[in-house]
């Protein structure tokens, strides 16, 4: 069950915080889920929220940290001293108290290190800022159990006891030898039902799956998804065990790998949401539309080239907006399906017979088109039939080469590790429009021969 | 570490299976992952695979059965008799058995579960198959673990023991209470570190999150994406326990749901994937080009009732197409998103602060791209001074609304209970043609007076 944040929660705790009513406070979020909490403060004014922020035990309010959103969180950091940061990392798994680190100023940052209570942790995250972010290294966290493949199933349960205070979920208990190298997993489920004297040696399994610290992220997250995994270990070049990545953090690089598949697809680049300033959204959007204004523009200039024609055959470019509107359409189409079929891992077989198959495809489609437009023309508009013709030739021919574009250039950019995300959206449609343009022209041309 | 299938490895297993050699073969998979073999089988000629398949292990051949392909899958299935299916599903956890069954025709349904070997296997199968596939009773299982809050930790222990005998994995531990009604949970840490005689009541954690069997599948997801969990147990009208659901579930949900929207933004409905036929994709991509070809003839009619300024005003026509194509780009970013919003439940504030917001956005963008068009126009193109204004401001009037519309449409549509992905794609270039042609000439008429 789900708590919802109502207006009239959210004006109460307004009133409580101007009345600075610590105690009706805390006793009125002392139910409720630190998530919720987040969304709570999301809400509120800054200065709401840093009174309210403070006023919380750092246990909870660390958790909270995680969850704010990232102007909201900024703004709270902004007003917290070294000391105070440091508390609230204490109480942080070390993936989640890196990630906060990597928000602050490099001089805030060496302070706040210098400020963490438990040395053991400080080394851990000090360790763990080594590594790239969208790596194996930048997801996993220095929390896990972890035993040695010589001891018995009683000297195991007291060291996980012991370990698993620092853990919050005991997802695997890894296998090590006497060098940290892993050797394989125990089950908890064996573990438990195991008598105390039994070896771990004779219980654990040997196989385990594992990632290098400098696996990319999202591969992290396509071997986990194949695999089935809720948790992996993470190994240095020599197999020595140096931390393990969570299936919850997965499903982040799997959210934010879509997100941003998708916004590339519109047409906008960063990671920008709604609530983002006007200045972040013009960032991330006026690049593409400033590209296809250029794209268009010369789409523009190709038309024009044909303007000789104008006097005669009106009508074909009463047809521009149409062809370049469905060459568009189908390119976007295209591209969509390879893009994902990269992203997923799924496309087999060889180029040529993608594109075989992509231009059967389009031709099926775009002929049912054709007719339906050949009609349309020459019954409603009234066209003669040498122009529903025309139009309807070229409407197939750039609909084929706008799909065969949209097909080809994707699986051509992730041939050079360029993102083929870039190839859908304003990228397609603009240059589809100048391709289709110049070739509805050149078609009209030959038939009508102007 | 993942494995990677060669080709060559595929030629090697081709030519064993050629020469039906069994024994070779299995040596030859041993120590490969389901997964990995799953990848191999979909690569196979479907006669192969089908050998293949009858050859392993159903402890084996159940979870390959569950990673390959729809296609593969179901080709698989129909060269299965209901007995031989059946033994598959006896070595599944029930909501993957139940995925597998719904996959079959009636008839089979039926026979397949009179096949079953394990009365409670099939007691719970039958049960789960009552439920909508997109709801939580269509995700969960029913292999959890169950203590009552009576019981203390040396009874738990052991009934933990008899009952992990059909969990692969134990995530929590549900206590209920003699009712059934779900009361809280039991952490394994606690379990492992209290003494045998404490009683479940005095240990467990009485707050649990739960959702109920009809709740939707991308609601759990969000619920447990919000709340950071591995496995959220379902609950039914009167609160007792019936099943439990876990985050790789929930990938599966979240990848789906992320994979919809965007095909909805490329204009492809349907699930569909580059492999599947022609004919499939047909009928997923046909019906937009439909739509934004029906939509673009409309543009043209709009463009043509303008016909009478061709003559004077020849490059007002050249530059329809870049109206369409910008009015296009901008109201796809604006609905995008607006769409990830509504996915991610940020949105807040008012509709009229929203729409304030993107109107100040797309004329601060729009703008720009109106004064760069004006010199470019002006100077490459040689237009007068009049002619450059009049497309500048067209240009600017056309982006703010279809912004506006693309911000506005899907929200209306998410108030109506309708998906807002809908909005975006073919739907908005199309409607923004529409209405920007008209805008675009009515803004020259007005200007140019003619």
């Amino acid at each position: 069950m789900e708590f919802k944040i109502s207006k009239e929660f959210i004006t109460e705790i307004e009133s409580l915080i101007s009345a600075k009513n610590e105690q009706a406070i805390l006793q009125l979020l002392e139910d409720i889920h630190f998530a919720d909490i987040a969304e709570l403060m999301n809400e509120l004014k800054s200065v709401d929220a840093g009174y309210l922020f403070k006023l919380l035990d750092s246990e909870i309010s660390s958790e909270i940290l995680l969850e704010l959103d990232d102007e909201v969180r900024e703004k709270i950091l902004s007003e917290l001293s070294a000391k105070e940061i440091a508390e609230e990392l204490d109480e942080m798994d070390t993936d989640d108290a890196v990630d906060i680190i990597a928000e602050l100023s490099e001089e805030m940052k060496d302070e706040v290190i210098s400020e963490l209570e438990d040395f053991e942790h400080a080394k851990d995250i000090v360790e763990l800022l080594r590594y790239d972010e969208d790596t194996a290294g930048g997801l996993m966290a220095k929390e896990y159990i972890q035993v040695n493949e010589n001891w018995n199933v009683l000297t195991c349960i007291q060291e996980i006891r012991k370990q698993a205070e620092n853990v919050s979920r005991v997802h695997s208990i890894y296998v090590v030898d006497d060098e940290e190298r892993l050797k394989g997993r125990l089950s908890l489920k064996d573990l438990i039902t195991s008598s105390t004297t039994t070896k771990v040696l004779d219980i654990y399994i040997p196989k385990v799956d594992s990632v290098k610290v400098d696996t990319e992220d999202t591969e992290v997250a396509r071997i986990m998804q194949k695999y089935d995994l809720e948790a992996i270990p993470v190994v240095d070049e020599t197999n020595r065990l140096v931390g393990r990545i969570t299936i919850d953090d997965i499903v982040d690089v799997i959210k934010e790998e879509a997100d941003r598949d998708y916004q590339m697809a519109a047409g906008i680049s960063q990671d920008v949401e709604a609530d983002d300033s006007i200045w972040e959204l013009t960032k991330a959007r006026l690049p593409w539309l400033m590209l296809a204004l250029i794209g268009s523009f010369v789409a523009v200039s190709v038309s024009q080239t044909f303007s000789d024609a104008m006097e005669e055959y009106k009508i074909l470019f009463f047809f521009t907006p149409l062809i370049a509107a469905m060459a568009g359409n189908v390119g976007v189409q295209s591209s969509a399906i390879i893009v994902q079929g990269i992203a997923n891992n799924s496309l087999t077989g060889s180029l040529f017979k993608r594109l075989t198959k992509e231009m059967l495809l389009s031709l099926f489609n775009s002929t049912i088109l054709a007719v339906i437009l050949l009609f349309g023309t020459h019954f409603l508009m009234e066209t003669t039939y040498e122009m529903s013709f025309t139009i309807g030739t070229a409407l197939v021919m750039v609909m084929v080469i706008a799909s065969l574009i949209g097909t080809f250039v994707p699986i051509l950019l992730n041939k050079y590790g360029i993102d083929p995300a870039i190839a859908t959206g304003p990228f397609i449609t603009t240059s589809n429009d100048i391709f289709g343009i110049f070739i509805y022209f050149s078609i009209a041309k030959i038939i009508l021969g102007f």
